[in-house]
């Protein structure tokens, strides 16, 4: 997603985050489109804060939440529920979902030279 | 590392994550060496529960601790603190590290067929 960083911007803790862990089946069958569509649907969703993705061999996602409320309307929208449905049935072999809350946090940026 | 799990196996919640996604400079320079050699040390380290790891673009690692005093230990042992600070010399354009309470988790491995 070039519309947002790479390293999630967030606030000072508390805050949560959702460290999704998965790895795939075999072959993209809509996956990639799916998984951009759900970026963009989140980022619009009340108390979303921001989000981190990596895929090799296995993908973390790391969603940031100002609450559990926020967590528990994304959960329930339409189309995420439907995602997370196919996502059972064909893309992958494998997840598990943590919900945590972020008690501490800091950071290094490189100075430019 | 052949010999974890993609995905890490955790206790029941409650336990620690940190979540640490980084942006890299050009090239090795040691860099791969030393963070299998850090994934080594920190399993042996007490209260490791587990770790996750991927790198696209963004490196994000997940590390797994049964409680904040094994985490506070961790980032104190030389050879860590060695790498922290090579870490901000060389081989980070950025990073963030989020200290988070793991309260729920659930999963899903798909049935073999």
């Amino acid at each position: 997603m070039s519309e947002t960083p790479a390293i999630a911007v967030t606030p000072e803790p508390p805050y949560y985050a959702v460290i999704f862990t998965s790895t795939r089946t075999e072959g993209d069958r809509g996956y990639g489109s799916m998984a951009d569509e759900m970026v963009r649907m989140a980022a619009a969703q009340p108390g979303f804060l921001g989000v981190e993705s990596a895929r090799d061999g296995v993908g973390i996602t790391v969603s940031y939440w100002r609450d559990l409320e926020s967590i528990a309307l994304w959960k329930r929208v339409a189309d995420h529920l439907a995602a997370q449905r196919q996502g059972r049935e064909t893309w992958y072999a494998q997840y598990e979902v943590r919900i945590a809350k972020v008690e501490r946090a800091y950071g290094f940026q490189r100075e430019e030279v």
